[in-house]
């Protein structure tokens, strides 16, 4: 029975969670899964995520790989995940992969949705979004987002207070704002993205339709390469982790 | 200052609730409402909803009213709410109402929807729906909702047990299915329903989705007037109370 390399793809609500990184003390999803695969394989199975999720964020998308000799069906390996994972994790696909796959290193882009309540949200909505009681002014949002699509330095959206060498250079593909009803949702791609870079995105597209960022101030910022207060961190409940693309 | 009418639309997540109507020992939403009534007014404050709603059924929509003394706005009042309710109870809206008003006596209509899930459903749906890991065949489900809809005597689909001579006639003035990916909603509308008659309309559904029932088997279902074990009641965690009409 030979080893092979598994593709998953999982979903968790991350209220609870303190991320997606086991950490020491820490009750985290890629923990909560490693103890499922442990009890499977009735041995240590270590999973490796595309990448880390903060405490409080979701995942709809979340790709990780792992190897172990599993002699059944991949649809065998879903069933046992599903029986003994807790309810807010679920394993949706699992698929035997090449060897040379890497859930992190082989990821080509990532899609993040962040989501917004005008006004108070219903109860069912309430953990997963950030609820502003101030109207927002989307076209203005969409032309700040304007600036901040394409090549650019973020340094000024990272929460990485990272030495001045490190890189700080992405491509933000994509940063659309859509409205439906009192819910707007912020999409965001790029190959990669700086610690907190979404959250700090979203919360200046906030900034913006609330009147308090113009565009060229947003541009001056982009430029400055310096965080400041005037870009929050938007906070963690609205943000999923929607697709890694390979 | 004279004592006024409220008007009040609530949202619950009703996962944890004992149901909407107050009882000895339970944790219901109408238990929480009036506390922190009680805790608002410094006096009890009885509140009157459109109806119940069982253990595990969810609000999006549900009305009641209730008779206080408030000397400001209404807005000082959906704010006070907001500062003392669980986040699973969320008060939408409050409004001054004619002192005939009657939250149960004075609705025209309701309308419940019906959430499910084809396969495992995303922990963010798995509280708010039917998981069912079998195909449905919408086609069939929308034939039977066909012989559903109108007036008649509904004691097939209700799990009351009461006396014969009790009325179960009522009118269904619609019973929809809309399919939008993985997720089937059931809308259902009439001036009034039976206890647990809209789990029981879904379950007949899903029966006729599965290919378990057909057209001829549920006309003479509702035509025998009597509960089958054919017909099962869907689970409390798909329904929500989504509308009162007046």
């Amino acid at each position: 029975m030979s080893v092979q390399r598994w593709k998953c793809v999982c979903a968790y609500d991350g209220t609870l969670f303190d991320g997606w990184q086991s950490q020491v003390g820490g009750d985290t999803v890629q923990d909560v899964i490693e103890k499922r695969l442990q009890e499977i394989f009735h041995t240590p199975v270590r999973i490796f995520g595309s990448g880390r999720t903060d405490a409080g964020v979701h995942a709809r998308g979340q790709v990780f790989h792992f190897d172990a000799a599993w002699r059944h069906r991949p649809e065998g390996l879903m069933a046992a995940f599903r029986g003994g994972l807790p309810a807010t994790v679920r394993v949706k696909s699992v698929r035997a992969a090449a060897p040379d796959f890497h859930a992190r290193f082989s990821a080509t882009r990532k899609r993040y949705v962040y989501q917004l309540s005008l006004g108070d949200a219903d109860p069912f909505l309430r953990p997963y979004c950030w609820s502003l009681f101030h109207s927002l002014d989307v076209t203005a949002m969409r032309a700040a987002a304007e600036v901040l699509i394409g090549r650019h330095d973020f340094r000024a959206f990272t929460a990485l207070n990272g030495p001045e060498r490190e890189d700080t250079v992405r491509e933000l593909r994509r940063l659309e704002v859509v409205k439906r009803g009192r819910i707007l949702r912020i999409t965001s791609e790029s190959e990669g993205f700086l610690y907190k870079m979404v959250r700090s995105l979203v919360g200046a597209l906030v900034a913006a339709g609330q009147g308090k960022l113009s565009v060229p101030e947003l541009r001056a910022i982009l430029m400055s390469r310096e965080r400041t207060a005037r870009v929050k961190t938007a906070p963690p409940q609205g943000l999923f982790l929607e697709k890694v693309f390979y």
